[in-house]
């Protein structure tokens, strides 16, 4: 951690300074600069952390050196975390796609969507049953009657299913019958909640917050790991940004840059990202030429009657297509990126 | 709610969006123009709400004309919403101010804190026991023993007391403590947590999301207001943006904006607003100036040794000097804008 | 275009509004729902595009159905445009890579690169002599000087080249010496500059402004059609968000969107777009994975001494194994994308 | 300037960066922590500014501890700078208001406003002549003809005035007619045109950037300073944000920022801040509590029928109302604030 001192710092400020911090147990290097002169911090990264530095007189900034992180790092954990779902391994040597439709509807609707996702060549199955709506007047899911059906869904077809946990409440009823648990872009930062389900021993899949910073997503997933669940899988589904012709900005950056600060596998949602099912396939295909340990994408048996995220949602057919289109990526990429 | 349709629509394309749409009871208005063709949609804004239209073959895109909160809106509550919260009115004809600690640290600080905000003409008495933190190493709050200490400095002084409630499972004990629930700016979008806000009769300070429009700020607030809780208080505390001299962007249109829109009393915290201390008083006379019912400021004995916020606190003295400065500002303002 | 009307708009000012448009030759469809009043505006474009009709007295807002632009849409134009340089297409079957320094800094350098490039794969080579720089301070670029290395450059390996305009003062002197003229993202708002360009025949590339819509990047494309010069080439570069860790984030939804609207060519530029060398080969991969008709990449032989933008350079066998990587993917998209 | 070693940087690296740096003449201090090792750079600040040190191997990242302008900072000029414009100081004891239509449109338009806006208390006349337009079907301004209207009004009213250039090619025209040369958003990175009015005596009014940090907008006016005019006043008219109800998010904690930063005037422009007649009183009012210089503001005396901006311009009444509101502020402000 370093200290910028003010250009009109006077001895008496940085005596301050310095003796409160020695006092902590900090040690400090200091180095006088031409313009600026700046003290070096030097001491457990923890106790750093938590000093109010900036707030000295004669302080003009404060800068972190070492990264926040710490379970999550690469240098905590320099190989990739790999996550056992049944047979499926999520970060493992090949992507893995999520897929089914953004609610469960009713037993018709999630069985079709199963069988066709699973045909197509879908390695788990998606669907909502608690659903976090910005309007109190929207459809909300069908709770844990669409729990019950995403399971049948599971025996149907053997695919492991995940759903959203929304609150700590219903975390008990959603763990018992999902394989993943989700958490969405608008809990990222529910401590609470990160807590909570940091506490159970289910895989977790953590979507990144509209206005996160990939520094903070990481601290999520680290609230996460330091309860004593390793098994985080990171999901870029967009970002909030002055663009408004697609619902979200899909930051494909994440996926280079998040392999390369942590060992978490990290999945791209090609359909929150984008809001559109016409850019869903190519975004999916620019997911994984990015690196991504898989997809996440929203399937519908006939989006025009869709309840929720109908816009951004593939038809069967469509969802086979990009399959299809995908299949001879992922022979490639397996070769070269892995 | 007005479909535009794609340049090239088929007549079989339009012929079906009209049949499914009429089959739901929607009226539907055609419009030819010279480039592009419309559908007006007339019906119960419900129904409308809940239509997957964008998804039809044939739609370039939808467009919603009425606003989709209710409750909150002007046109449902003409006159301003008036929260009394013992002797203190907020929406009334006098800005309030909420000044204490970022966290409850001890029982000096906060009763120190407490007299002097008082003596200085603060109405409220605001202090964290439960923190949401973006570290799970960092300092998490006094929990419920930070609520029996602002309880005891609301006894010495008599100022009500604000503090937050981050999830269900402790609303009934914050409950119990203060006066005002708050909900932070993470916790915009925890519908969970709305609705059950919404079940009680306490005032609820609600906090505009980091990245949440004015619209979603009031649908967040809609689901306090459905649930049967009229008494919520929106609190703008700055959005996030490119910047990065100041922590967030402190955006002040919200306040005659939020005043057009909805019947809602409107605070402005300038402390996480700009997130240092030396901004903190002229963005507090700019938000009395754009119309705030009050503001929420960050004030503590020793800012150098908090235990978090340091930066953006005031000093006892430093808000004694603002409230000064604030003083001569309310006598103009009660007179020409309330 | 449509005006949605305020919910106590009057009789008198919905007249005037009426009165108004009609005698300015539109023709108005008149939709009452159940909560707002629309009017349908049905005109020429143009004449539609240039009205206030905002600012009328009952007025809520106003809706624009068609896109502003025309020549660069698809609907004008339904063929991709392919834009020959020399022998080489770019918008054609094959992506197209521009490589070289950010800048220009001496003959060694650039013919260093210029050979190198070539030799791993490269058909256009990039360099500045005209530098747009944040700081007086900061090199500026060895304006003609350069030009002159880089058509040296090109007379050497037979690469055409490509550097950036910044004023209309030097068009002349730069389109003198290069294949292709570059506008930086800064310029593209710059509307003098844009009708300039235009006026030339020489092929165009259009950079992203940091805070552009893809709209108004379309229509500063316009720009330059209006005045007569086709050879628009779109390159996304990356947008200004709130996230750090990276210079710019690059929205790669950019790519298939662009090829909805419009028929001009896209060229994805990782190395702005991230601002770190690291992540310039997987966001290629992605470019090219989302459609993109080619890349730009800055390459030095040494970044450490690089006068600008080091961090973000290949070098020379960082180029040659993307090159090499990204061979396996030109040869599978051909197939399936084009 | 501080670099921040990887945690594996070896031996070898260290000495290399080391070496390369002292042969510059840089002076380094070496301090080894806990998680990290960083390397503080001691030497000229121009020196500093153009090392590609991040490139270097076994870098992490690099961190700017000194502001990178100059001229336009606290410190090299501590006293405010005051401009004189004829009989007005801008940066004075009392704010300043500009006003005027959006376009100069008529003889009839510009002279009826010139005489309303001074008769409210107006100090100085905008008007565009040159108007930047984001299509180029829209109506681009009288030009010269509309430069005559204006510095007619200014004999008629003895207001000075203020209109855009946004070439240099017209830099000499402009000039000829008006008192103050405004640069437009668009153009606060055309580093060609600061370069130009740089080197002209007139004041500047220069615009924030639509996605610019304020650190960059003051590295535009070191462009105008750099070239030898020192007389550049900042316009703060809102930055793009992903809120979509206001047409930009105006930043008023520029006002104090900019006022500890540097000893420029600011100036805040509700018009365009808000993109809103309704929204500009009240921000009018928040922008001189928060301490701008002075006000820019849209008047129309036909708002409905303008060409350009009709939605954000006041009627002259709004104007009249607006300054009655703002001159008991006025009164208040001179004595407590500056």
């Amino acid at each position: 951690m370093i200290i910028v001192l003010e250009q009109g710092a006077t001895r008496e400020q940085v005596d301050r300074i310095v003796k409160t911090l020695e006092e902590k147990g900090v040690q400090i290097h200091y180095s006088k600069g031409v313009d600026k002169t700046i003290l070096g911090l030097i001491g457990n990264k923890q106790t750093l952390a938590n000093l109010p530095v900036e707030r000295f007189e004669g302080v003009e900034k404060v800068v972190h050196v070492s990264e926040p992180f710490k379970l999550a790092g690469r240098s905590f954990h320099p190989e990739p975390t790999r996550i056992q779902v049944g047979d499926i391994t999520i970060g493992g040597n090949e992507p893995v796609v999520i897929a089914g439709p953004c609610s469960v509807e009713s037993r018709e609707q999630i069985l079709e969507t199963a069988k066709a996702v699973k045909k197509a060549g879908a390695h788990i199955l998606r669907g909502g049953a608690f659903k976090p709506r910005s309007s109190p007047y929207s459809f909300q899911g069908l709770k844990e009657e669409g729990l019950k059906l995403l399971a049948e869904a599971r025996e149907v077809t053997g695919l492991p299913v995940i759903s959203e946990v929304m609150d700590p409440e219903n975390l008990d009823l959603v763990a018992e019958y999902v394989d993943i648990l989700q958490l969405g872009a608008r809990n990222m930062q529910n401590f609470h909640l990160l807590k909570k389900v940091g506490q159970t021993n289910k895989p977790v899949m953590l979507k990144r917050g509209l206005s996160a910073t990939m520094e903070e997503w990481l601290m999520s997933a680290e609230y996460i790991l330091s309860e004593g669940n390793p098994n985080v899988i990171l999901c870029e589904r967009g970002i909030r940004t002055f663009e408004t012709y697609t619902r979200n900005t899909l930051d494909l950056s994440a996926v280079p840059v998040i392999k390369h600060l942590s060992h978490l596998p990290i999945i791209v949602d090609p359909s929150h990202g984008t809001g559109k099912w016409r850019y869903v396939t190519p975004m999916a295909r620019a997911g994984l030429a990015a690196g991504a340990d898989g997809l996440m994408v929203e399937v519908h048996p006939n989006p025009e009657a869709a309840w929720s995220d109908g816009p951004q949602s593939l038809t069967l057919d469509n969802f086979a297509s990009m399959m299809e289109d995908l299949k001879s990526m992922q022979a490639l990429f397996s070769a070269s990126t892995r």
